[in-house]
């Protein structure tokens, strides 16, 4: 199968597939869409991924969006390893923590809202990254908790999950903006045992080839 | 098996698991707490819900959160009617539809952020309200040209799904703030086709016991 990840470095949902992928072992080639200079609205893209997003994930031609739904079709099409575990019960806790990251703190993060918050209302950077602060502190609040019931080396158990998936490209964002982590020590505890992966760590923004030098 | 849904007749979160809860044909009893007032913070709910938000799915004291989490577990517990589609290519393209709804679209016009917006930025309801139809409006042209790809009478083919427990919500929300849905016939479409069924009906916001008069 011809993987091609249309990706940018610095995109967090993007960053989830690049973790998902190494994890399942695939290899895959990526063309970079440069946000930052709004190249995922160019028309040609656009009339493959509607959003005008990253990432999307090209697979024989087949055109997949959203990052969640994404790794859930990896899961589906290659199950070795697995990045959900074995039961319903389970699979619903691990699905909730990637949940809390890409539906109640990335979306109020990403550069599209940010760069709104400073066109509409003015926002100067301290107001930016106050706002930034405040969610990821609310959604890590509740993840950290999660990870003390649930968690072990991993975010959810022994071994990576979808989970981990969200949750270091979050932590990346976090440290990005300057957020304080000394609250969240768990969080930090999983960041650093998936930081030791060669998945992980071959995933992150630094390692991209269209990441600024 | 003992269902209860912490509830919340306005929450679209909340809106998405009472269709599929309807569309499985799951009893369920319903505890309301009043987001206006704040009292998904109360303590001893949060307790259970760390997050402190609407839905959870109290299953025989299994404390199951996120939205389309919730969805995923129904679906594996009680996998008929389906939600998601036969094919691990078409259950992507529903669970992509789902998120653009669930992750950059609802994340930006729930309560929690409107107030935010208010309070950091000193926004009026003009500036709020154009806000919420900046990204209803964006999401939904995404949304647009994927039922036409993909959509019949409900958002993904013939039959109700994870999609059209998303978009059902999102549309209620879009009328409520003013949002013009000229641009949108295909939605709109698919909005009056589930309303059609008691299964969406009944989980409408307005049919809800703790709905204001």
């Amino acid at each position: 199968m011809n993987l091609v990840l249309h990706d940018y470095w610095r995109s967090s949902a993007a960053y989830r597939v690049r973790i998902a992928l190494n994890l399942k072992g695939l290899d895959y080639a990526q063309i970079s869409h440069d946000l930052r200079k709004g190249a995922q609205r160019d028309p040609a893209y656009v009339a493959l991924n509607p959003l005008g997003r990253v990432p999307m994930l090209d697979a024989d031609g087949l055109m997949l969006t959203q990052s969640l739904a994404i790794i859930e079709w990896l899961e589906e099409t290659h199950p070795k390893p697995p990045l959900l575990p074995g039961t319903a019960n389970e699979r619903a806790i691990v699905r909730a923590m990637a949940q809390l990251v890409a539906c109640d703190i990335h979306p109020l993060n990403n550069l599209a809202v940010l760069q709104t918050l400073r066109r509409r209302f003015d926002a100067d950077e301290e107001a930016v990254n106050a706002w930034i602060a405040h969610w990821i502190a609310q959604g890590f609040g509740a993840l950290e908790t999660m990870i003390a019931r649930h968690g072990g080396t991993f975010a959810f158990g022994e071994a990576p999950t979808m989970a981990d998936c969200c949750v270091v490209p979050q932590l990346y964002s976090a440290r990005r903006f300057g957020v304080d982590l000394r609250k969240f020590p768990r969080i930090v505890a999983v960041g650093e045992a998936c930081a030791a992966l060669h998945t992980f760590d071959a995933a992150d923004p630094a390692r991209q080839p269209d990441a600024d030098p």
